[in-house]
């Protein structure tokens, strides 16, 4: 099993996913939130890179039926119903509806993966149904770290790694390309403190210097959520 | 003193480097030969992106007044008289002569970083001399890692590391950007056995399946040529 990571989707190219399994990460929030979204019994996730589609999208529900999420710059969307905190998507906020979301990092590296053999969208709070999936599927992986803001970021870094250690605990030895042997370092030098380890990364003082320490607590769990969510066809089902 | 640092040069925006020091490092190899040369006493390095631009230059030379050397994917270019090996620029091969030099991912990087406030080119070899330098004139960084083949590169990553410690070794408390702190983090844990830590990494492992562990050697080194070159008007000088 051949794995390569991308710091950002920039620098994926389409002969790079085509014929392996993608697995996206935005841990700081896009993917938890989604992954918490599908969890909670929504019946589909619809993640678009910019605002515009999103709600030319929700115009094909019904009032009731979809749910209007995301942000920029860590900030809720004018007019949206939800920001993207993953303790904002509820099981009463969301049971049957369609999510439809756009993030500053995420969405984008979701959409980014479009052309792949598949697409499966990470985080910790799935990570090891997230490996168990990989292990049992066997194929090459592209792991699409989202970055923030067009950079290396360190949180979707440290769930690389964490992905990568799950398989090899798993007896799988991944031929890894120079970015997942460093994930993999940094995440077993981190793994038993996490908010320690990312307190002074950009992404994680952001949220942080937001009020947003709930969403840095939810976001950091290991395996609060179970399910493995594909996304296929623009839609991410559970 | 902030530092953001680069995996490559592909994503580098002009507005990142304009005011700031730009490091550019290809420990393996471009930094560390073009280094060597200046050391071994070549009069100036002119690295150039592509082939056809270092030939035309040459033709501004007396026939024994420059050196044509470089590489494509780690091979020799025909025709060139060397290579892109630090031991092949010695000073009976270099002194007082102008070096042309084109290399797969180094002198990309370099004259990418052309529009900056100045540009340093740094590798093991010169670590301490560099860092020296940069604490000295205490302007903001960018390190600009030559990547391999456009991809994040471990070996490149670990002198951004050592060039951020021997920083803050001097008392300074650098503003790190994420992969700042990633490359601080792996040089500490590598810093004792540099072969060991990219023994399986990408471009060591072609460099070695070449043949060229004498290369390696010789970059991975600390400090045996301690001068500081500064690229300027298309020309590296020390």
């Amino acid at each position: 099993m051949k794995i390569s990571v991308y710091p950002t989707s920039d620098y994926v190219e389409d002969r790079d996913i085509k014929d392996r399994i993608v697995v996206v990460i935005d841990v700081l929030r896009a993917t938890s939130t989604i992954i918490t979204a599908l969890y909670n019994g929504c019946k589909e996730v619809i993640p678009t890179a910019d605002i515009e589609s999103a709600v030319n999208i929700s115009k094909n529900y019904e009032r009731d039926g979809f749910i209007l999420g995301g942000e920029r710059n860590a900030v809720k969307i004018e007019g949206f119903h939800l920001s993207n905190s993953p303790r904002e998507y509820s099981r009463e906020r969301v049971e049957n509806k369609t999510v439809l979301i756009t993030t500053t990092n995420g969405t984008k590296a979701i959409t980014r993966a479009v052309d792949a053999k598949e697409v499966v969208l990470a985080s910790f709070i799935n990570i090891s149904a997230v490996y168990e999936y990989i292990a049992a599927a066997g194929s090459d992986i592209a792991i699409i770290c989202a970055g923030t803001m067009g950079k290396f970021s360190a949180d979707d870094i440290l769930v690389a790694g964490a992905l990568i250690k799950g398989l090899e605990d798993k007896g799988i030895s991944p031929e890894l390309d120079d970015l997942g042997m460093v994930a993999k370092r940094i995440y077993l030098n981190s793994k038993d403190d996490l908010h320690g380890a990312l307190s002074e990364t950009l992404h994680y003082s952001i949220l942080k210097d937001l009020g947003l320490q709930g969403d840095l607590d939810d976001c950091l769990k290991l395996d609060t959520a179970p399910i493995v969510p594909i996304y296929s066809d623009g839609v991410a089902r559970a």
